[in-house]
């Protein structure tokens, strides 16, 4: 008997971000696995359960909800954004191909949301109108040199870098380690913008020059946005400037 | 008298993935500007107005609305999927850098949507499930030498590629040129999927390998999304294979 599992994207957090096609799979199922701030958004029935778990336990968390969808049962396993980008879904696919044959039948629908760093950049302008890549700084999966090759590779081809998962009690050093790695490629004058719980209430964004950003500022919620040498800021009297980057390229 | 101007995104052409913020925007706007497809999949009210452009008329298309907007009228440019990615938020942030001071006191709100990447990957499994980036093969904005180093540095520093306005009648050869750059770099088994209106009922969703990848079967609004040498497939009896990147490298 094979049930079936969503993969839900709840967006960045405010609930005019989250699409009716998410909603609509968290109506649908009756078994929700998450890591609780995500699971504490849901208004669930009396009929759902939730079964949270801590966010280093990605692989146990997808194979409980795949044993779960694998009994028969209609299962969500939600993220926050969306849930393709250093979210559940990898992490599901990873637990399938590991595990027994007849999980490969459960019909499985992975639900896209609105990631952070188009979150973040919309409330600034447009940092990624250009070319841009998207990097996760934690090296609990990879290798730092690894990290640092890539950071290397994208900043000098004139990529705009989106930054997830930047720091946490367990990986404090990684983040100003990347700044220090970066200001070798890229000028000082280089926009940084830290975007913390956009479009929620406690919405914090700020922009920094990458000369003298100081890591200690963003916390494992930030999601960081350092700018190309192209990126650029409009000022404007009495708001915070526009932040973009061109569709064009002046030099090169 | 400064009106306002919503840059809104409107997803992959699926409404159930478009988010109530656009919505709203959309009920609150009086005047429309875009390109024709997209103020296609609005339902107007009679007091509200569309004026479409063609899509390469981003800049002229941008001056009209917030010109427009400045006249103190609620305007909203619409663009699919997040229109801060190769789409009109960096159009509008060009348009006010470059046009009259008073431009700068529109209040200007930009409205993220799921855009075409996530959108495909969601229907295939996760293939952003690891560090990648988004480049636009268009050579109208940069030239191509430019296109080529990046698709260098990316393919070689292991970020999955996902290809943005890939061919058109004006640039029928760019995208094959790419592919055959990226097989310098990457093996000819490397998994490349062309994904056509996810999420919409003419949705065409196909998995190539890098070595025999034709071209000529994609359009203008074909998203390509190229896997690293992690990108895997897990096959399934009778059901499309899973695509995914493993979160963690198994090789490097």
């Amino acid at each position: 008997m094979s049930g079936r599992l969503f993969v839900v994207g709840l967006g960045p957090g405010n609930p005019d971000q989250v699409t009716p096609q998410a909603n609509a799979a968290v109506a649908a199922a009756k078994f929700f696995y998450g890591y609780k701030p995500y699971l504490d958004r849901l208004q669930l029935r009396l009929d759902q359960t939730a079964v949270s778990s801590d966010n280093r336990e990605e692989i146990s968390r997808a194979k409980a909800a795949l044993a779960k969808a694998s009994e028969g049962e209609t299962v969500a396993v939600v993220s926050g954004g969306d849930p393709g980008v250093f979210a559940m879904a990898a992490a599901v696919c990873e637990a399938i191909e590991a595990g027994p044959e007849a999980w490969r039948d459960i019909d499985i629908e992975i639900v896209p949301g609105v990631t952070a760093m188009l979150a973040v950049a919309a409330r600034i302008g447009a940092p990624l109108g250009h070319d841009f890549c998207a990097i996760s700084l934690s090296d609990n999966l990879k290798p730092w040199e690894v990290v640092e090759r890539r950071l290397a590779a994208a900043s000098e081809a004139g990529f705009v870098i989106a930054l997830y998962n930047p720091i946490s009690k367990a990986r404090p050093w990684q983040l100003g380690k990347a700044f220090e790695h970066l200001r070798k490629t890229l000028p000082a004058e280089t926009i940084v913008i830290f975007g913390r719980a956009a479009g929620r209430p406690d919405e914090r964004i700020e922009t920094f020059s990458l000369g003298d950003v100081d890591a200690g500022k963003a916390d494992m919620a930030t999601c960081i946005i350092i700018g190309s040498m192209e990126t650029r800021a409009i000022p404007r009297g009495g708001r915070h400037p526009l932040i973009y980057t061109p569709r064009s390229l002046a030099s090169q």
